[in-house]
């Protein structure tokens, strides 16, 4: 896969929250950074960070509206931009922002998201 | 010039202050848009925008951690990893952000920067 395509990829596994098998493409060293928030390391890190939230969600739309990259497989940089929506009881909670992925040797070494907090927590308070 | 060069240029003019020479590279019709602040449309809008804040700095540093693109001068789409840094009396304030840019035509008809309010605050107010 290329850099592109395995985002995209690791993007519909987190949509169909298979997050087993989204983990499986993270590197053992990977960083995942929600910039105003926190960060976490490692796909243990990755799998405590989002299974809870995951988990309250009963549908996942995350839809990129541009997508760029640079390099291959081996060291490549994907950058994105993304509405992430997330099905909360009967309510559709929405948050714009942008992601970019580092990938090597075939895994995440990075993910991080850009957005603002208030928005977000507006968002999902209603 | 590709799109990665145009924008390239467009922030080194930027650094260097030197506002109306990134002006022409924007296109009429061009939208401005800081998502948790506000948008504004075309150069007039981005002059009345930027220069009253350009003026407050006395220094200017936009490092671009990555950048990617697709396209071409005739239609692309650029994104970036910044931390943009302003010097502010004798102190640097500094935001971590990620930008998107469209091209048209060899003009930017989109710049739209994702930051956390909350951050940029806490920042500027030290």
């Amino acid at each position: 896969m290329t850099p592109d395509q395995l985002v995209r990829h690791f993007i519909k596994l987190i949509e169909t929250k298979d997050l087993e098998s989204a983990l499986l493409l993270l590197d053992e060293k990977c960083e995942y950074d929600n910039v105003p928030m926190r960060k976490v390391f490692g796909p243990e890190g990755v799998r405590e960070g989002l299974a809870p939230f995951l988990a309250s969600c009963s549908e996942i739309d995350w839809e990129i509206h541009h997508q760029t990259s640079s390099g291959d497989a081996t060291s490549g940089v994907v950058m994105n931009e993304r509405t992430d929506r997330f099905k909360m009881g009967d309510r559709w909670v929405e948050v714009p922002l942008m992601g970019i992925f580092t990938i090597a040797n075939g895994k995440i070494t990075l993910w991080r998201d850009y957005f603002d907090m208030a928005m977000f927590q507006k968002a999902i308070s209603g």
